[in-house]
Order: structure tokens, then sequence, then C-alpha cells
């Protein structure tokens, strides 16, 4: 039985199911991107040593603090590592050692096989904001996130050509209560998408009930020997792994279920003011987490992440798409290459409080890095406003326009002798136009990315439609996408079964709202 | 005698000029960019040589058009060319071998020596927007652009801590007439800027007031033997150099001053729709060109130039920013260095109305590709809009802040043991905090580039403060900058050398305003 097979049997029902299939609106699937071009490679060859020696006397000699964990550290003096108290100091090679059986690369699959994603090597998988309490629009101004706007992202990423993946925490469901929001989150994603998701890492047993509502999704045996989750594991920088997030760490690598083990830095303040010194830390940070992951189930997939920011000395402010930020984000793709390990970093990161030209530049600045960086999974791609505690629509629409000039600028140069046109030269010749040539009109459809947002309209036409800036087109088509949205196609019986879950979950525990 | 004994000597005045430099506030010379990073290397060898041969094949079979020029004509056939009519056929090699004698790199002098720039090898100048007949602010909208307009342009150059460059054009005065143009805009720059500058090409006639202009200002010894003007001259693509533009690069290249040979291209429309076969023209354009100005004098300084951007289809007008123009930006880049010449491109480009997100995007999407391309003379990286018709002050202080992060990103990362932060790593330790710790006081004011326009705020203070966009944080700057500047020192003799100059040859012709 293949994996094809197992997933028609498990899924069941049928006949409801081809239904639905019939009369869904068909989306296509954002096409895949495996970089043709080469990556960006800011640091010599002597600086990857240094950084590589530095991390492994990080390890060793300050070692890593794994709090309220004994678990963890039995693991970890089991493996060899000189454990005294809470601090895990790591003998000089072994993290890199441990780290040596994650996998290069691992498929995700998503209910609909057309959106499974590849992770690592050459791809780069596209994934939206993660975790603000806050929405914006320009509408509304700013306002706590509900269910509501939750889903409205999820129906919004369905909905995008660039966009790979559904996301996780795509902004915080603030009427849910703190307990049982894990439940609709995951509900939204396993139903109104068909791409890929996130699991919840809140709380250890909010990442089982991550994978239960998978295995009813996908079918138990299917996500017991497949991935189909990946989750963001944060290390609490500097050098130390929180029992929750261990927790749930290990709970899905147990599963064999994906996590991004990702420091979170604002540099200056979790790392030192340097480039050199924060790649150091994220190195040991990364090299600890992805070895840890294995000493749970050696083989269990894992993306080395960082996510790095520095700080405004002024305001004490995180900034974004600042040069610093892009080149740790540089180093860090070279360090992960050279492990062989996917990599997560990037996104269309910016501090604005608006979707204005600041957060043009700075989320440019950050995607462009991304793609550049060999960047294999990128949360945030789309969405994040005001230092990640907004959730914009208006910017995930904008973002996500922009995520198609990556997969063109991604998918490299043709050099073919249709693409040499040296036909189109000759026919033109001197002083001739190109616009009717028989060249010109074969490729001008696929020849230069278009944005389905910005303008690009004379002025006089512009003036009449009402001068709209980027966020007022952005608006509009946040409005036409949400009414244009169906769902797509699910067994009843699973979406049934999964409600049914989640009613249960709900009955069983009393609110909590911190 | 060395270069500085000849311009003091040429100088002159002395006593008036040295109590105006007493008086005038400081402005600290924008500091030198020579990239410690690597370019990025889009294309592949082999997709070089392709380009490199078909670009010979153009040159040879379909060859290019010198227009109303015999004496080009005759400078072609005297090389070796084959002239048939107006239409220059190249044989194979002959441009490459006379672009030899250009130089690799070479300096343009300003006035002030301190803001002297270098041209070619690892250098990045930056300049700013030019050609716009608009001028566009949050008060006035989008109006004609006035000589009030361009001095307060040149004012802001003036100020800006990132900008190298005066610029030419930075927008069309069209106040005054067409044929007096060039003498305001050229006394703007000598007296209310001590930075380089460029010189007029709209005939030869005013390249060759502007040649007589700096022989003034910076006396005419020094003229004859140093650069000290770059200029615009554009290839009128398809293929063709008409006599306008090869006059003023004649005029220019026979006093030793430096031109730029750039095609201005519109993809699609100028060349083909592909990114190879427009790489292919453009390598054919500026061989031509760069070859007839060794032709006119061996050595003179030149610039390969490559003006690329794609248009769109549905309403016919050029867009930025694009993938495909960041592509043939890289490609031109590698073309440039294997014929070991200076490269001109970039900017800060956007096709937007307004200097709102999608000029964000736009414009950080183009000034990314040009740092990582490797141009060395960026014109345009300021104040651009409106795909070139309108010249925005919000957006020339926005563009121009953006040039800090730019400066910062080229100059690498530090990897010194200081910069290495092993102590502060280990002082600071697992859950610790690096706000306080020694590294990060020492290092706290340079370690981050810090935008000067951009919102760090937190939302509660930006909120009191009015929620401004960052238009509105421009706008602020640029009121503040043009009510800090004072005009740099300047000898009074050549002062009213220069004024009589303009006032003489103006009084001579009668106004012209096409």
């Amino acid at each position: 039985m293949d994996e094809g097979q197992a997933r028609r049997r498990t899924r069941g029902g049928g006949g409801a199911a081809r239904r639905a299939e019939r009369t869904a609106k068909r989306i296509e699937a954002a096409p895949r991107i495996t970089r043709a071009i080469p990556d960006y490679e800011l640091l010599s060859e002597a600086a990857l040593q240094i950084i590589e020696r530095n991390a492994d006397t990080v390890l060793e000699e300050i070692g890593v603090t794994f709090s309220d964990n004994p678990a963890a550290l039995a693991r970890w003096r089991d493996a060899g590592a000189d454990v005294r108290g809470e601090r895990v100091h790591i003998p000089r090679g072994l993290a890199r050692k441990l780290c040596a059986t994650a996998p290069a690369r691992f498929t995700q699959h998503a209910r609909n096989p057309a959106n499974s994603v590849e992770i690592g090597g050459r791809d780069l998988v596209l994934a939206p904001v993660y975790g603000p309490p806050f929405v914006r629009d320009a509408e509304g101004g700013r306002r706590y996130a509900t269910i509501g706007d939750f889903r409205n992202f999820v129906r919004l990423g369905q909905m995008s050509p660039w966009l790979h993946h559904s996301g996780g925490t795509v902004c915080e469901p603030t009427d849910v209560p703190v307990n049982k929001r894990h439940l609709d989150m995951l509900l939204a994603h396993m139903t109104l998408s068909d791409k890929p998701f996130m699991g919840s890492v809140t709380e250890p047993s909010r990442a089982a009930d991550s994978v239960e509502m998978a295995k009813i999704l996908f079918g138990a045996d299917f996500v017991d020997q497949n991935t189909v989750m990946v989750s963001l594991i944060n290390i609490n920088s500097p050098l130390t792994f929180d029992a929750t997030m261990m927790g749930a760490l290990e709970v899905y690598a147990a599963a064999n279920q994906a996590c991004i083990v990702s420091p979170f830095i604002v540099g200056g303040a979790m790392a030192p003011v340097s480039v050199m010194g924060t790649l150091t830390q994220v190195l040991a940070e990364t090299l600890a987490g992805v070895a840890y992951s294995q000493l749970v189930r050696p083989g269990a997939p894992v993306i080395m992440g960082a996510f790095v920011t520095s700080i405004d000395m002024n305001s004490g402010a995180p900034t974004f798409g600042t040069p610093e930020a892009s080149q740790i984000t540089y180093g860090v793709g070279q360090l992960a290459r050279r492990l062989g390990l996917p990599y997560r970093s990037a996104g269309g990161f910016t501090g604005s409080k608006l979707p204005d030209a600041q957060a043009g530049y700075e989320s440019a600045n950050s995607l462009n890095m991304g793609l550049m960086a060999g960047v294999n999974f990128m949360l945030h791609a789309c969405g994040w406003l005001e230092g990640g505690l907004v959730a914009s629509f208006e910017k995930f629409v904008m973002d996500a326009d922009q995520l198609g000039a990556l997969h063109k600028m991604a998918a490299g140069v043709a050099m073919d002798e249709d693409a040499q046109a040296m036909d189109a030269i000759r026919e033109v010749g001197p002083g001739g136009h190109y616009l009717g040539c028989g060249h010109t009109q074969t490729h001008f459809k696929s020849a230069f990315w278009r944005s389905q947002v910005l303008d690009y309209k004379p002025f006089e036409t512009w003036e009449e439609e009402g001068a709209r800036d980027t966020q007022a087109l952005a608006g509009a088509r946040v409005a036409r996408l949400l009414a244009d949205y169906e769902a797509p196609a699910l067994d009843p019986a699973i979406r049934a079964a999964l409600e049914a879950y989640v009613a249960e979950k709900k009955a069983a525990m009393p609110d909590a709202f911190t």
C-alpha cells in the first residue's frame, strides 16, 4: 500500500467527498518554489569556522538550561552531556553529532495532496504571520483579534496563489478562552483550508490535541507514518529551553511531527549587539535544540530556525528590515546548509503601525533577504504589522502579492535559444519596437511578473478612480477575496468527527482566560 | 604640483573663502562605500558566455545606428567597422578591444575634496533622482517642477548623511526656458552644494557650458586634468545612438569628463521580453557606446549603464521593482565586471503615484538589488516617484534614509575578537539579559543602523503624536532639513564669476520653451 492508497482508505466517506469536490470552486495550488538561483554567501569560510568553534565553546563551557524538565536532563546525561543542576554542558562536537540523524528534507502533507510541501534542499515554503493578539484593517482600525478574524485570515491564505501554507496562530482569537483557542484554530485550518498547517505549542496537552485532530483528518496510520504538522518551538534566549515549549516538542517529535527549533532574538537584549556574537548564540541554541529533538526520537523531522531582529536603543523597541538582521539571516543560512538542516527564517517584517511606506521598505528588505539567504520555511511571510503585535488584513494581501515576485525571482533565468531572442533582435533591428514582434506576442502573458494589488495605471485613470494608495487597493482585494471564497471540499464525516472532538474537549474544561 | 596644490591655487580668493568656511555649518561628508560583501552572481558562466557571444553577433550582423553624425561614422570606419549608410557593423571583438582603454575606476572630484568620489571597483556612489518634470509633496500635491523646487532638492541632497552626489536634473525646472535651464541647474549644484554633480546633455552646446562653468568653479587647469563631472548619455534603444546625446558625449569625452553610457529600456518595448534577450541587447549597446567614447578620446572615463524595467502588458506602463528587472540588473553587473568597467544601474524605483507601501516595496526591491548587483554609480537612489515622472520631497528623504541601511549592509560583518562577543555571552549566561552588559554598553550607539525617518515608538506614543504614516514623518523631516540648511562656503569671486557667466549666456539667447 503506498501513501496515496493509505490516505484514500483512511479518509473513508467517498461519495460525499467526491460530490463536494465537484461543486467546490477550484483553487490552484501555489506553485512549488525550488530555487534555481544561488544562495547569497555573505560570510567567509574563516568567519563560519570561528562561529562554529565558538558555538561549541558556548555549549561546552557555558552550557544551556533545560528548566523544570528532569526527563530532558536525564536524556542529556545518557547522551554523554555534563549535567549540573539544570545546566547542560554539551561536550564539543556532541550536539552536531546528534543533529546528524535529523533529515535534510521532508514532506509535510496537506489534506489536499496537491498542496503538500517539501521542506529543505532548494525549496522555499511560504507561510503567513504567526502570533499577533491584534488585527487591523482600514475600516475597523486596531483591535483585539477574534476567531472571526482568524477564520478570515485562513480564508485569505487559502485564496492566495503564492502562499503554500495555512500557518498556525495567524492571529490570537482573544474572544475564545486561552485553553480552548487551539481547538478552534485547528478546526479552522482543517476545514476552511486544504493547505498544510501548524500545531499548537502552548502546552503539551494542546500539542497532543493537535496530533489527535490530525489523526481524525488524515487517518491515524497516515499520521503515524508521515509528517502532517510543523510546529514552532521557540528557545527562550539566551540559552534556555523552558518546559512548556520542550513539552510540546517532545509530543511532536515522538509522533514524528516536525518542529521548528528557533531562537526568538531581539539583538542587544537576548543576544550580543554584534552580528558574530548573535550568530554564535543562535548556532549554539539551535544545535542544542535540534540535538534534543533527536534524543527524543532519532530521525524526527526538525527545522533549524532563527527569528532575529535588532533593538532600537532609543525606544527599546524591536526594529525590522535592518541590515544587521539581514546579515544574521544570511549567516544562519550558511550555517544551516553546513549542518544539512532545513532552515526557517525571514518574513514580511516591519515595525510600522500602518501598512505604509515603512511597512513596504522593511518588509521588502526582509522578504528579499529570506529568498537570497536560502530559507526553506518562511513563517510570517504575509500579514505581519507593528513588530508582530498586529495581523493586518490589507498587509496580508500586499505581502502575499509580493511573494509572487519571490516565486518569479527564485525560478531563475531561462537561457534556451528561445529565451536568447536573437531572432527578435534581428526582426526589430535598430530603432524598431518590440511590442508587435512575434517573440513578444508569444511570451508577453508570462514574461513579466504582474502584481494583483499594486497600481500600474496611467495617472489620470488612477486619479479618476479615487487616487487610492496601496492600503485602499489592498482593502478592495481583501473584500473581493473573502466574497469569492468557497471552502475546499471535506468529507462530512471527517468534519463531524473534528467538530465532535472540539466540542467534547471544550465541554470537559472550564474556560480559562490567562 | 599635486592635485591638492593645483586646486588650492586655482580656487584663488583666500580670505573671504576662509571666513565663509568658519561661519558655515559643518555638514559631514557621506561616508565612502567600499563594499566588504560579495556581489550576487545570478548567472552561470555558461549563460554569460552565451550573452557575450550573442552580443558580438548583434554588433557584427545587425549593427548599430549612429544617426545624423557623419563624424561618428568616419571614426568607426577608421577603427575598422563596416559602415553602411548610418548603420555601423562592428566586427566580432572590435568593440570589446576598444573598451579596453577605458579606466576601470576613476575619481570624480567635488569642490569640497572630502566629497570627491571613487567610481568603479568595490565602491558604490549614491546619487539622487534625475529627470522628473513634476514634483509632489503632501501639501502641494503633484505639480510642474520649478527652479525653486530644484534648489530645494539640491539642499536636501547636500544635507543627506548618506547621499554622495548632488546629481543632475533632480527635477526639470519648467519655469525656466528650456534653452537656459541647464545654466540655472548647474549654478544651483555649484553654489548650494559642495558634493559632486552632473553636466547637461540635452545639446552639445549645453555640455560645453557645463565644462566652462566647471572651469570657473575648479579652475581650467584642474578640469583639463581631472574628472569633475559625470553626465548621463542615454542610448536610444534598440541599437540607436542619436546625434544630440552623442554630441554631448563627444564634448565630455574630449574634455576628459565622464559619461554614463546607458540604454534606457522598457523590456518588451525597447528590448525583447526575455531576460537573456535584454541582456544581449544591453551588452551590445553599451559595448558600442563605450567603444565610441574611446574612439573620441582613448582613456576617457566612462561608466557602463543599464536602466532596465519591464512593461505592464495590460496598461503599457513601465513597472518597477520587479523580478525581471532585478535579474537583468544582476546580469549586467556580472557583464560589467568581466569587462572591467564601472557599472551604473538601480535606484529607488517605483511606479506608485504616492510615497505609499507600493513605493516602499518597489524601491526597497530596487535598492537591495543595486547593492547586491555590484553597482558602482546608483542614479535615482532617492526621490523617484511615479515611474520617474515625479520627484517627491517626502520620498527623497525616505529613500535617502534607506541608503543608510545600504551603507551598513555594504560594510560587511566584523569578525574580530571583540565582535565575537564571547565574553559577553559568558557574562550574561543562560536566562540573562544583554542590555546591561559591558559589551552592549560599549557598542550600542554604533551596533545597529537606525532610521532617522521611520517610526520606532511604542504604539501609545505614536498614536498620541498623531498616528503619522511614513509620508507625514518624512514631510516633517523635509521641513526640518530645509530650515536647518546652510549653503557650503564658496569663494565670493567664484560665485560672482559663475553668476556672470549665467547672466551673459542667458542675455545672449532668446527664451525657448520647447
